[in-house]
């Protein structure tokens, strides 16, 4: 069977969470998140980050991303973030939209960490002039970054202290979150508001759930507009509790973090393939990511055999190999295989 | 068992959508609308619609308005609904933020049909001074209207007119579109293109899917800006295939006309118990739609033994009584019931 | 002479004015308002309106009135205003552009006055609803209204009660504010702060300025995001000096006063005039503007001898004519004699 | 005389421009730029740029680059343009407001000049994947560049061919264009639109000017939405021809040509001073602008004696002097006098 490393999001549902979807759809409940489903969910996302947080679900990554810019922005805002961010790279310029305006500056560095001397200069700079300027309001991370590599504490802790030193808000892309949980020894917790982290867009879609994103803010007073921008939106689902139920599966027993732990564990597994392979080196990656260069006529043959992957333009030659909880371990063997033939 | 009245968005899912749902989600598919799934339901709506079609699959009516209001508007644009309009009492500003700032422009009329010579002077005045004035696009009807009345393609026909000669075009806002095709004997080309109207929303998510919308465009030529708008409000899915399976089953078998039918029959039944009773009286309605006046007390009584239904504050004390698919006739017969008590 | 009643912005400059702007023209400033001209006139105005204000000078009405309403709104709020506004009806999407997409709510009343019941009633429903509905934040008011009425303390303070009643704002445009002191005893502060009036657009442009409008906050706090909102308008003159020369030849030994009582003077004089002709009946004015109906042949006559003013599309045959500080008794004469001839 | 090097925004105004304005300042004119005076500013530029033009004048220079973007562009869309230019540095999010949310994709280069290499690839990595892309729609240079350096007809055409091959439209912000006509033996003309310059903001107010710059297209079909946004932004003047008179006199006799060449020959003066200083080292600059670096005794030490500049917060050290028509050999001689003191 060929691979389809092409994204997480090729991959299909996973069965608890289309079983919690047929629970729910039997019988009425309340519309617009005011159902019992979606008080279980809001009461475990505060256990699972140990603290009261607002989380409003939705079913895209953008929505949750932008509305959380939204909610921490003026329309004379900058958003910092680095040139690989889902938000710089992917979003087309729905931050713009869900802001009415703010503005992204956009920041180097490896791995698609943003660079902090980069990003203290660009945020002194850009904001100099008053009126003039644009208000630098939000740092923007992603973890894991869109290169597949995790932040630790400290690393994010970083971020924070620059942050408040200039009365920015610190958000995290959280649509692999999960990867960077499963990739170390840290809690949730430990990986957004202790070290600083104001509101996370805690991903599920690319790990298995159908279409669900929570917005989690960590000072429940600052969310207060996230509401209103969600429904502007568009992004309020009248049957919300089929957001909840997905959510409701991903968190019990901690599905969340098995699956994610299966997509990184796989993807072990193709990186030592590929790394002692003569047809590809590696550029960069972590997590369930891998980013590698290979030349035409071998990306010609693996496409010809079936298996799918995508270029990744933003690097030279590369190309993006992505696996998911449903990644089987005869892909990933005929994958090598025909890369090695 | 009292009957849930609120909302046809508090009913369930369709075992149909559900199963298909769970069919969808084994194995991978191409993400965002490249996969299979979704060129048949595009094929399965050219075929209702007995024409070319271009399509966009999103998850709430709120979006799917409001993008295909965007797609036929510019920022200087007027936009021309009745008072109960849903873009106008319950999407927020929603058709501000996707127009980027058009303006709504609210007429009356009875069963919340926009008054023609109302609309027609309204056009006028508001167009009149070129560059000072806003620019009348867009007249927006719902059928069924908010009030549960529907258009026949006469009716629909007069506002084509009106629009046409103005340079404008016909939106319909179909969230309850089944209900309208189900209560009469013409197609669905019949009460939309047939009679001038240039899109659609199609709703599903009232009537028996979880969260699936169709925005429809008769003139595919029209709808190129409309992928833009929708990726850019966050509504384009990567898991695109769950949106098409939810409209693949409720397409299938004329599931959706099924599933209308059922409730504007049951309806019929509540509208015959409240017309005979010294409780209530009938203000407006139709579909599966009721508004009713009811004093305090009574009001007080049937919501104590459980029963479900919100106050339309645009109505002097009314009430709204709505039915869906799950109804059961003894919900209805108990509302009555107690309603008499 | 024929006389021109088209508009007062097609009247000239005050001599007094364009002195003022020579006097400016010689030597250097400091720009962006940072010069003693621009501080000498906040200061001139604290005096006018005996308080403390915040004033930002812009160059045109429309500028004033929508960074006003920028500052005093959210993306979700609703501005209510008369059918017959200059926000409504004169400044295309400008109010959307600058409060990123609040909803305008229009409501009737006689003279150009909102009804207050209607405006009560109107921000009851449409607000009613919450996430889902448009959250109401600011009643406007016209002083003169564009039908030329003038409101009094009293009636004022009316709109004010309701506004702080539902948490909303209050705002006054005074593009014809001159008009409306001169047309009654009370000060500039009895007919705005006194009354609970929160912010005004202080007009000079129709009254002898050449571009210069005062955008006046009387609560400082609430001015803080207007410097931005103008800026981001880009209405922030960088020689700024320039608007405020016009600001202090207009406020210097009240100019602006004895030329709005000159314009309202001999408005009296053509008001006389027409109520005693027989080719002309007074639909409605005040201050310095009347709108009469007069047959289509009167029109066309008094158009060929020369004298200008324009149709008034919203009134059924409706013709307006507006005086000016420049309005010769000559004028006056000869549009009568043309008219009675 | 301390000089004045803060701004050419701190410069008076021209004594044949006020006389302009007083003259203009006489009698009636209609409103809104239906005037005299208008057509002949439009029948002069037409002559100056030999063809065709569509020019809207305004009265800053944020508004002319800001309509002129929103009229080039639609939400979707990416201007690129270099880290200094004003659009990017010094109008706030007015951009942002003007497109709707376009997005400013920023590139490095020498003297401000984009770097074509980097600017080729920014457009092609961020325009790559449809739908989720911002689309390439802009390249946005200023000739003066931001660090006073000036574009050959040749440079420009290059920008334009990249422009041309991508669909992208080429603006020009000419806050300085007449210092970039006044620095080199090309006309108008080869500056603009012989070189495929789309549009271009004309300006007026830094080069004697009280408030005025036009925006002018070169393809009048392409400027139909240009008066809409004008209008939508609050910069149409009612009394337009005081825009108009400003620009009459602008132009009759090349009056814009002797006062950029005079700022230009004087700042010659000024560079020689500074260039044979031990205290002081020229980092950029032309036309009527130099960046200097100095120590910080010696820029404490000029500040105390009364001159006045400012410092440039994105070059390291640096420091702006900007001259005008107004600056005198006495403040140039005085300013290095006590550089060297």
């Amino acid at each position: 069977m060929p691979a389809n490393f092409g994204s997480d999001n090729s991959s299909g549902v996973h069965p608890s969470i289309i079983e919690a979807l047929a629970r729910a759809s039997v019988g009425s409940a309340p519309a617009y998140g005011a159902d019992a489903l979606t008080k279980k969910v809001e009461s475990r996302l505060a256990s699972l980050f140990e603290c009261e947080v607002t989380a409003l679900l939705v079913s895209t990554g953008t929505a949750a991303n932008c509305i959380g810019l939204a909610t921490l922005t003026s329309p004379f805002s900058g958003i910092y973030a680095h040139a690989e961010a889902h938000i710089t790279n992917d979003e087309s310029t729905a931050p713009e939209l869900y802001t009415s305006g703010a503005r992204q500056f956009i920041v180097g560095g490896d791995d698609a960490k943003p660079d902090l001397e980069e990003l203290a200069q660009k945020i002194d700079v850009s904001g100099a002039r008053g009126v003039h300027s644009v208000q630098p309001a939000v740092i923007s991370i992603s973890n894991l970054t869109e290169l597949g590599a995790r932040f630790s504490p400290d690393e994010i802790a970083a971020y924070s202290e620059l942050a408040k030193n200039h009365g920015m808000k610190l958000f995290m892309d959280g649509a692999r979150f999960a990867n960077a949980v499963a990739g170390g020894s840290e809690s949730p917790a430990d990986l957004t508001w202790r070290c600083g982290v104001d509101a996370l867009s805690f991903g599920a879609t690319k790990n298995g759930a159908m279409a669900a994103e929570a917005l989690v803010f960590f000072n429940p007073d600052e969310a207060i507009l996230a509401e209103f921008h969600r429904k502007r939106g568009g992004h309020l689902w009248s049957k919300y509790r089929y957001l909840a139920a997905q959510f409701d599966a991903y968190l019990e027993g901690d599905l969340w973090l098995e699956l994610a732990t299966a997509s990184n564990t796989i993807m072990a597994r193709l990186r030592d393939g590929i790394s002692s392979s003569k047809n590809a080196s590696i550029l960069a990656g972590g997590g369930n990511e891998l980013f590698i260069s290979m030349e035409e006529d071998v990306v010609e043959k693996l496409l010809q055999r079936g298996h799918m992957f995508y270029a990744w333009p933003s690097l030279p030659m590369a190309y993006r190999l992505v696996t998911s909880f449903t990644t089987t371990t005869a892909e990933i063997d005929e994958f090598i295989d025909d890369l090695n033939s």
